[in-house]
């Protein structure tokens, strides 16, 4: 932003004021110059029941990367971001949960703007209080895995998130080194379960041991024969966090009678539901944006975040931030995206955001 | 059975009495001759935790089908037969929930032996009261359907089985005339539903609008359009009482956000769950023999059978009784499967038994 349009910006006579916002008019790959392109935009005003934030902190998701290949083009420019803190600068005529200078976090709704830029607005029923004792970034990793989390252990699984409302159950998460599965991890262990998870790389093994797992497979080897090692050849709960059509026999071999299989990973390829007929267990997708996009129970996502935060400041899980970039800019957005996008990326990548002039 | 062998059975000083069973030892079609035999057996003695039941009469399932041609020849002799009602003769030494000469209905276990035959020994919490003021052959159409029935509501569909309890809800039941689709309009209706079936014989038609079906498509028709053509393009929840893969397609089409679908069809190729990632809909297996199969919440089944006994009792809903054969008989046992073998029976085939000798 050029010097003068930052002046311009702060002219105290400016009737639609302006902000910074990284996004993007076509869907490009990340190695094409303008895959994101930075524009000063109206900043947004609240609608009834929606706050205005001034944001601190984003992190990115892989669900940036679907959305930015998943973009029809119109025109419009798209800005992404589903992770954000900041404080609370205006509110709607009906808010009632949160007041201006409120500390906030949220992941936010998939057809509004997202975090990437100065201001956003958001319905206040997605919105959770800040944890205090954290940072910005360590809080801005957290949201959209928390509430994913969350809805995977309470909606998918049958579970209360609370301390040991699985005493004595055992889940078996694969891939628990990412964003969701760092959280769910902690989670489980929170509410007494014994946590089996996937991890190859010496690196993600650290970090899965780090984020409380009890047993840690190879994917690279024979799963089944690992769990029979542990003695775990069946499991009471199972989420797959990964390749849902590659892991369905395994996961359909080990869940128990009445056990119940949660997925956050769409399939390639139709799958057989047919060994769970008559075994009594369930699967089940999770998508936390579905409740925001058909408005449905919103509220039970700023509670879920309200929840996280509690368990975040007493210590009793923490953050799964892991890298830091400083700035909101093209370039930071490109290299964080860069890091979801090669994947196997360890816990969240989160964009810190300068000082405003 | 001879008269020599009836005087037998009879004989008081007989250490251990025996019953007439209607049976196989091998897996045949039904038009072999020997598809059925009846044998004498020993009667069976209550386990701690179960009742001998004097049975009255009894219902064919399709689930007798399944079992016989699934059937793994070992030699032994096999009773089938999972709808019955009778008289509590005697009680294990743990049971509580019933005394000698309690009149009970139930569906039983798939693992144990089944009704067609003149005793049987059931565990206690899959059994209810059998309700007054109806025949016993329309209270033998009644429990397999109203325990299925029931668990689609209530597991599956997520509401409670009382009245106005789904009031606004709209259900789509793919194949409403027979057994579970009859008690699942009325139960539905008494829920406060919509009820949209689907059928096309004439006959099957009238036995739908008689259980109190709302609106009834022709399942030989475009049955999409049918659907837009009584404002119903999409519906809260779906049951799919036939063919799964052969209506998956529809079924994913005109599932609301956040929808349910149950299904107690077994699919016969993958199917495609994509379509219900991301709008937060639900599809569920019913298998009622799951919870005896592995010990889960066997009280469930007990309790539903009372609620719908009381039902009954109200005329609430009615027995889905289509006909009765009368007299336990290889024959009668061969007429009545193969009624349900032809399919697209309408409401339930019920043996009713003779008076012993």
């Amino acid at each position: 932003m050029s010097f003068l349009e930052k002046l311009k910006n702060l002219w105290p006579f400016n009737s639609s004021p302006k902000m910074k916002a990284i996004g993007f008019e076509q869907a490009l790959p990340l190695d094409a110059p303008n895959v994101f392109i930075e524009k000063m935009v109206a900043r947004p005003k609240p609608a009834a029941k929606e706050v205005l934030v001034k944001l601190s902190a984003s992190a990115v998701n892989p669900v940036d990367t679907k959305m930015r290949a998943g973009y029809q083009l119109d025109g419009t420019f798209r800005i992404l971001g589903f992770d954000a803190v900041g404080t609370v600068v205006a509110v709607g005529t009906e808010v009632s949960l949160f007041s201006v200078g409120d500390k906030v976090y949220y992941a936010g709704a998939q057809n509004k703007s997202g975090a990437n830029a100065e201001y956003q607005v958001v319905h206040e029923q997605l919105v959770g209080h800040a944890p205090t004792g954290l940072t910005d970034a360590e809080i801005a990793a957290m949201p959209l895995t928390s509430i994913t989390a969350s809805e995977i252990l309470h909606e998918a699984l049958g579970y209360e998130v609370k301390k040991n409302s699985a005493a004595g159950k055992s889940i078996l998460i694969i891939n628990g080194a990412g964003g969701v599965g760092s959280v769910l991890i902690q989670l489980a262990k929170y509410m007494g379960m014994t946590v089996i998870t996937t991890a190859s790389k010496p690196a993600s093994i650290a970090w899965v041991k780090s984020m409380g797992a009890d047993y840690i497979l190879d994917y690279h080897q024979d799963l089944y024969a690992q769990l029979c090692g542990i003695q775990y050849e069946q499991v009471d709960d199972i989420a797959i966090l990964q390749d849902t059509n590659t892991y369905w026999p395994l996961v359909t071999k080990v869940i128990k009678p009445f056990g119940r299989i949660a997925s956050i990973v769409e399939t390639t390829a139709p799958i057989d539901m047919g060994p769970l007929k008559n075994i009594g267990a369930q699967f089940s997708w999770v998508f936390m944006f579905a409740k925001a996009n058909y408005g449905v129970n919103m509220a039970s996502q700023g509670e879920a975040l309200n929840n996280i935060a509690s368990l975040l400041e007493q210590q009793i899980i923490k953050s799964t931030m892991t890298t830091t970039l400083l700035g909101l800019s093209v370039n930071n957005l490109k290299r964080a995206t860069t890091m979801v996008e090669e994947g196997h990326s360890i816990g969240k990548v989160v964009i810190e955001y300068e000082e405003q002039l």
